[in-house]
């Protein structure tokens, strides 16, 4: 497989995912964009914008790459879409494409807004489609940057990209759409894809990638609970996927079970509770079911 | 519960622990004194100096709150204690209140001083009532800092905290006597404390906290042995707690048993020489018994 | 024992890794070269130049030092090696000392450089008795650093250590031989190592670190498997160690086994295609045989 | 003299203050709040907290002192304003001190607020008189910051300091009367200042201190200029004070003036219309009437 | 006149040259591309990115702005230039727009590309201009950066700006053509300087800025000469400009003159041979002819 | 000329001082050893360890350098001093070269050292030297830094620089001799400065350099003044250089006089009380005599 990843802000989430996943990538010497991962499934390694990625997997430059729903969308690139990454609970807020017009205005749907209206934006493909399909002329301005900053004197309307929309709030634009909800993506050329081989090389890298990120909200849990106790505590015990229980050598079991972080504040007081003895938690880097 | 942590000094180490607690804080956006946790026994959450965190939960503004011993005797407060919290051993050093001198004053205990004596501290209250115990008239300031600087040109002797005592060394005081010794301390409002309901939410509390930070300074040994070497290994594990033990497929025994972190030098020598084998070194994250 | 560690830029990494090996090293307040290890069989713990270190331990200064073998080399000194310590995969690489000329130059071999050829070295010694051994009579100086700078006005060629050659070629020189390979070694004084006690408190020191610095490259693999696929699993399974085995209570087995790192991108989703469930990586800090 | 100067937030300030003026404060080794300056006019100095230093002053353990008036109105000290330091443009706003309750009070004067209001202040002593004139019975209590975060549930209404409100604004709240307008100045003990020698040192540190200040905002303009020409350039130039003109020894003047920084915008090019020629623009360190 | 200010590379440099020339841009609170200058000339001040402000300024949303000709070139705007600002000597040089192909291609001429050429730039208007004007029907692509990391896979050649062609030459690629070179320019809606008063206003702000950056390279030399000296130490005064000169109350001349800073280490050593005393260098901040 | 500059701990301060003097020095890009100065009496230029200059310098590969004192005497070189650089007020201590032993040591002068004394030093030439004038038989050992924390036992005393004695005194040792003290010097090759040319380019290299150094302790001194205080006014100016007097077009005269910083703090409000008027303080970059 040839594999291009994002640089820029994406850059340092996904490097560090690699390395969790046991697919580190080392640059090369002197050259910033080009890359190995020391893996037989894995021939070439290239970081690249990922406003132009899309483009390279569609056209087979690259098997798989990794980039944004957003410039997929822009570039109405082809290709097959392996799965999300959500790099962690904290920055895997998906980010929306959202309309936003000043906040004083009383447009207050997409819909309203008239011919010949003055739109800044990063994604201008992508916004003259929104335009055509709502049958609205608009004049799209390619924006290399704080769009917000132009309504209403530069522009009427902005089509951005944003996570808590709160830079536009603050700029005292108003949100009257959502155009878009963008996760980052990995992203296969469709002919590799047809490739068995190939198909199922992708599909090990995602077994690999997709057990890093889970391992990163759950943790190991270990108790041991006497006979007469085991049925309450296993009956605490978030029901997703059966414990492990093995007996022990002086009676009674040893339990060993995933658990999700954000329940832990409220299952081992309960698991406690209900007669579990030495609770330990243990972290994990890795989880494949 | 509503809950106040304190700003400050303390408020990196206490969020790490919340954090490592499975109960993270997560600051209201815009405002850096309002947070909240992700819990159903924690109604509110405020960040506030310590200084006036034990007079708020006395007053029953908050039900939980951490804070110095310090400020819960300075003001007085009528409080209950749930329990110290050690941050890890590096900083878990009790910070004493200390009474000291110029370093060639011939004062050398607390009950030389004379009437009318200068002294300077953050702690105006409880010097006063030291030295009313003392039946000592002192000209007691109210210091913002530095304290040992002034003497002796500006006050005759100081009531201060220290860890070390190496600023005072540094500045040529002399210790003459301690007040108080003042660990980080988690107290209840007491008619909270008598609510069944949020008595047992702060037991819960306690259990996650004590848990995270006994689990900082051990880890989980695990380790095979044979039958005939099993009691000889058996021996060496420190006693504290009986070890896991779960016999082989194979034949032989799998032993796993929480060791603290500073003996581990001293054990996995002696465990390997009395025949353990495939020693493992486990770190984890929370231990309840 | 008495223990001498590098300072300098082995520093860092030394102290992490006592700090690890469960042998925290706490510098003495105020001086920055003295240190304590809470540790029965370390009395004392000095961090000095790792340049001059063989000599101490040679004269029975110190019973233990750590330091590269190229000072070792340069002081001639005699002690006993009780191993290498690769810090890591990534900083791992030994340190190659060379001799380089510039790179027009005509000369391709070290014999082929004249008498009366000037060298430039921050060995000087070594650098003697490398060219008394080749027959050529070399006027060698004391090189205060940055030696590749000094080709060809200042010295006819360098006596220089590299990691991956890329400074010497930065500055135009050409490698023209080996003089030695480095790696950071502990050492041990010769009578102390003669005497039995201290022998044994240097196995455990280096079962400490040994200990550690292997868990550094490897995992714990937890999984489950069905008594159907059972040998299928153990099968694919890297061999150098039998793994942990132990029968469930509801019926199949739990299999541990400590893996590589770098052939876990392949082991996980082999053991996946063979049957394994619940796969589970886990850190681990310390093993040991 | 005996001077005291601020520690904390005023400190970089007055220090880069002082060294503009030629009397750099070198601090003595190791002990940071004390320090001297190379002048036979000065004994002592010692930095220490602002709040601290009106007391010190007024009580003779100073005789000059540089501190902000809202302390010393706090401490209600009798002390001699010799003049107020305003560091820069920028930094040189006033601090006012305020009142300020929930922005969605219906309270909108002070003289509203009913009796056993709680106030929270970091100038008790100063809160209590005001209050006191208003004929509120208030229940003050000492804050040590953040009070802001206080309201509306641990306190009705706060007095706090403020240089631009946004901070207050920010927490929601709503400013309803200013208690003071503080500068930081130079204040000295009144029997020193009755010392005739004193007196006149003083009057040189001033003339020190506020010849740098002045200097900050101001240039040095020279420039030549034909005989004909040189009403109408005179004319235009600032009448603050009469400009330094010579003659040249080929006819026509040369002409110095000093003009503020802030209306060399508007001033070069107006001279350079009026025939000047040559405008240099340099940079002065001190300026002394 | 309402300006804009170019955001990213170039904003640093260009707020430090207004705030040099008294023109200080104070940003407004709260929104980071909205300023303002205290002057009356100037009623409003934004600050966007260089790729937008000539088309901003050609369709009269601003009278004047500051951008690269890169930009004005690729956008086709309609804009008269005031100047070029060379912010200082180190950063003065200009950046070329240059065609670049693989290193060991056998292309060495732009007009050898072949029809179908594939190219990577952030400049796609001027560089589909540029292949036109050459006959070649090149297929041009929108690059995000790094444009040089995709020859030869990605792209046959690439149209980059660079300063020093350091960057192209690291990724192996070989200049064939320079496409522009480009400075940063001061530009003007035409219609606006058809406006008197606007062009007035215009030519005082070139004045102040010009002023400002000359000022940069020179020093004013200030000197004392006997009248037997006088002619030999005028002859060697570098003669663009004739020095002030006045006579001295003692005899003899003092005089004045700004000469360049890089001819100083020659103009001194000359001046003093010459007869030339008390020779002073005194720094200027402007200087306007 | 070809000149060698020292790397390290003098680079910066060297490198800013020849910038100051309108000699800066350009580095060649990728390498950090090599530079240039555009200027006609300067062929080449290079950066070294300061150890390694003076041989350089007097073996004729440069024909100036920059280095301390102490190393020209630890290699015995033969080079002409031009001169020293006392960089600033604040870094022109010397360094001093001391012989140091234990604190609790009885010896107290180093002719007290017995025979066989462990002697520590970076500098052991020099330090054979000395103990060979003072008939010690002395058992020297280069040391590479720290030397004072092997006293006591590894080493019976140092020679060691030092600038305040406070590494020292820290480490608790007593300084009992001191063997030189050092300035950084100019030095230059006999050979060349027989050379006229070079002789003359040296002595114009010295006067910016001394020129700079001088200019940043001092400032002119601007003033006006009656004709009846005239003579009053120059009777208080510091008389080390007579002032520049011109006479003013309106009557009275301005006087301009170069004046040493640290007397500022007096002379200025000196001038004032002696009739002074509308005094200026202005920095100078350079000052020639």
């Amino acid at each position: 497989m040839r594999i291009v990843l994002p640089k820029g802000s994406l850059e340092r989430a996904t490097l560090e995912l690699f390395e969790a996943a046991d697919l580190p990538v080392v640059r090369s010497s002197g050259v910033d964009y080009r890359a190995t991962i020391d893996d037989p499934r894995v021939a070439e390694v290239r970081i690249l914008r990922p406003q132009e990625i899309p483009v390279y997997v569609a056209e087979g430059l690259f098997d798989v790459g990794i980039t944004g729903r957003d410039w997929i969308e822009e570039t109405s690139s082809e290709v097959v879409s392996l799965g999300e990454l959500r790099y962690s609970k904290a920055t895997s807020n998906p980010i929306r494409m959202v309309v936003a017009v000043a906040g004083d205005s009383e447009i207050t749907s997409a819909s309203e807004l008239p011919d010949g209206v003055r739109v800044s934006s990063e994604y201008p493909e992508l916004t003259r489609r929104y335009f055509e399909k709502l049958g609205i002329r608009a004049d799209v301005r390619l924006s290399y940057g704080a769009s917000e900053a132009k309504v209403p004197d530069i522009a009427d309307c902005v089509v951005e990209i944003t996570e808590t929309g709160r830079a536009l709030r603050a700029a005292g634009l108003s949100i009257i759409d959502t155009v878009l909800v963008s996760y980052t993506e990995v992203i296969a050329n469709p002919e590799s894809y047809q490739d068995e081989t190939k198909r199922h090389a992708m599909g090990q890298l995602m077994t690999l990638l997709d057990g890093t990120l889970e391992a990163r909200d759950k943790v190991l849990l270990k108790l041991n609970v006497a006979a007469e106790q085991f049925d309450a505590v296993i009956g605490v015990l978030p029901s997703a996927k059966s414990p492990t229980v093995s007996q022990l050598a002086g009676g009674g079991f040893a339990v060993e079970s995933v658990v999700e972080k954000r329940t832990i504040n409220l299952v081992i007081p309960a698991l406690k509770d209900a007669g579990a003895t030495d609770l330990l938690e243990v972290p994990i880097a890795k989880i494949v079911h």
